[in-house]
């Protein structure tokens, strides 16, 4: 299916308060991130590069050595195999992220 | 640099009425467009892949045989060398796409 209505598709937990939706493509993976506040994703890195944009709401983003509130109107850019976290603000966020090569772990 | 304001991205026209400011990657990019109402994206294709996902307003959308008019909350994939094209809706419109490998004649 080409077009899609995000909040009918399939809604998956990746994390205590985090939960995710999906397009899936075949260089790609689109993902709709809702972040219950305060929720955790913790350090950890993959070969897939990474971008990102909240939508509602803020992220604490760790990534690299850097930490920095991100919050709606910004964005960021993860590169292949950097180390990045993620809190979650104080109410609950939207963010977008996009991944290269496709996430398949995130997928269904 | 890994973050960014969005707003303070170095914005590019690319048809009449049509804007684009982008995160250059590697491996894709990631693309916020403002469309003013009406604006036109003529018919074209690309090898890219590409997805996008409105944030504000409405675009009518044709790809392949299908004409949809897609709004905030909904999104949509576009295959490599899928024929497409875009005309902005009644108000001005927010989109955010993104295209793998990256578009670098969207890109500065």
């Amino acid at each position: 299916m080409s077009f899609f209505i995000v909040k009918d598709i399939y809604e998956k937990r990746v994390a205590e308060g985090v939960r995710i939706r999906v397009i899936a493509g075949q260089k790609m993976t689109m993902g709709f991130f809702y972040l219950e506040p305060g929720a955790i994703v913790p350090e950890h890195s993959h070969p897939h590069e990474q971008m990102g944009t909240v939508l509602k709401g803020s992220v604490l983003l760790k990534l690299g050595g850097e930490e920095r509130i991100v919050e709606e109107g910004e964005g960021y850019h993860i590169l292949p195999n950097e180390t990045h976290s993620a809190r979650g603000g104080e109410g609950p966020a939207k963010i977008i992220e996009v991944f290269s090569p496709p996430r398949e772990d995130l997928q269904g």
